[in-house]
């Protein structure tokens, strides 16, 4: 990875997962439930979506430090969508991140409502927040609710369960994975151009980068699966295969799924040079995401 | 019931039963998202949240059309914590208003989702609400997550579900009460007085007022779980004692937890009497409430 872009992975994450820690604490909760949120939330990650909406608002020469409260809220969502998607009745996983899931660290009930409690309070943040106008407020949790809900993640993860038993086209699973993880990696995308005052054209290209990046992660993350290794990725690898899930190599094999990455990479960066963005880290960003390794 | 009530009642819980419905009809959802989501909508239930918000509302001659998106937002929110509260990890219940849970009809998997999207889409209802201005949007979302998150009702439930196994006090059976459906109650009684345009000090007396509604909303429910025909409640009774569980007749005494509950009662109605909102329809609610046999 580039070490200009590496250094700022770093200092954004530490700084975001101060943040959240730094809210969390301040909350008066019972200590079970305490520990079960600042379990998952410190359990780090990459910050991948906040990282995208700073970067996003500082290209274009937005005030980046706006973009926190959202950022904060962003990644609540994100955690909590982990929490759940990890529990018996869905996934069933015993592991994240190299770290025992929620729900095998606690119980089922405190991940369970971990999960509802963070996802409840991401609108807590963004409607508190002293740096936003009323007007933005709105806005910021509009979109992030419409992102997250039952026309957004929360139907894409149903869906994702449902594809689990039948075979699918390029098509269906796109589809998926575009309410799955394209959505929030949008809202991400969208919100650091709205919070650096971008017009509605800047806005319309953003969305449909936002698109892209949720794609060329999501075909990474199936790529990964067949020859990653997973003491880097703090999982299991090959799972896909043995839950016969429909996935881009299982559906165009591995070196078609490759370019078609790729493809997706250059109409991505395509539309950075449209907006003037090529050269800045958030292009070094889409490289990383096409090539990462965890 | 006096009949001016139990009339309003049905034309309320109609009026809202049809708006919900409605709401989640033009939602682009999968279908078993779609069924699962207006199968516990469409269970019905009391709507006694957005009944109290309108007459509140009504009270104190506000427009009380502008209840109906807080109303809303407010029973999704109430529906996805009853889905969450029936899962086997949490209550473990069966049967829910004489129909089978949401688990049971679907399977845990929907009904964890069905939940998570009930939740987030809340905050939806409210966002984009016409008859709202920003400023009350925010105001309302701010108090909703606040209620209804990590230092609200998920702290409730969780606090109630570490009392099943140890013995507790009246005191802290009634900070368990209050976080886990007093907090929504009152957010219900002083959003209405907020909508109506009430001023801090009728809003510091309406906070008041939905603590004391919530305790013997509470304190009714575990009496009737003593002495109530569990056909007319459409579920169980004698579930608590079968638990084991810390109640106010398990506490008090059956006529000990009577005259707590009157002694609410009595409060409750002063409170109403000082902002001469006494003779009113909610006056009327309080002692059904009060007396209330399902």
């Amino acid at each position: 990875m580039d070490t200009n872009l590496s250094n700022y992975l770093k200092k954004e994450q530490d700084k975001l997962n101060e943040l959240l820690s730094a809210y969390l604490s301040k909350l008066s909760m019972p200590p079970l439930l305490n520990h079960s949120t600042k379990y998952s939330i410190e359990a780090g990650g990459k910050r991948l979506r906040p990282i995208l909406m700073k970067l996003t608002c500082e290209g274009l020469n937005g005030d980046s430090e706006k973009v926190y409260p959202a950022a904060m809220a962003l990644e609540m969502i994100h955690t909590y969508s982990l929490i759940h998607d990890d529990l018996p009745a869905m996934d069933n996983d015993t592991y994240r991140r190299g770290m025992l899931t929620n729900h095998k660290k606690f119980d089922e009930a405190t991940a369970i409502l971990a999960g509802d409690g963070l996802l409840t309070n991401s609108f807590h943040v963004i409607s508190n927040a002293a740096c936003y106008s009323d007007t933005e407020k709105v806005f910021l949790i509009s979109k992030l609710a419409s992102a997250s809900g039952l026309e957004g993640m929360v139907a894409g993860q149903l869906m994702d369960m449902q594809a689990e038993k039948e075979s699918i086209s390029v098509e269906q699973l796109e589809e998926i994975h575009q309410l799955k993880t394209g959505r929030l990696l949008t809202f991400s995308i969208v919100t650091g151009a709205y919070l650096a005052g971008a017009d509605s054209m800047i806005l319309q290209k953003m969305e449909r980068f936002g698109n892209l990046i949720g794609l060329i992660f999501q075909i990474q993350d199936d790529i990964l699966d067949v020859i990653g290794d997973s003491e880097i990725m703090g999982k299991a690898s090959g799972s896909d295969e043995d839950n016969q899930k429909s996935t881009y190599p299982s559906l165009l094999g591995l070196n078609g799924a490759i370019e078609h990455k790729n493809r997706y990479v250059k109409q991505a960066k395509n539309l950075l040079e449209e907006m003037e963005l090529n050269g800045t880290l958030l292009e070094k960003l889409v490289d990383y995401l096409g090539s990462r390794n965890q």
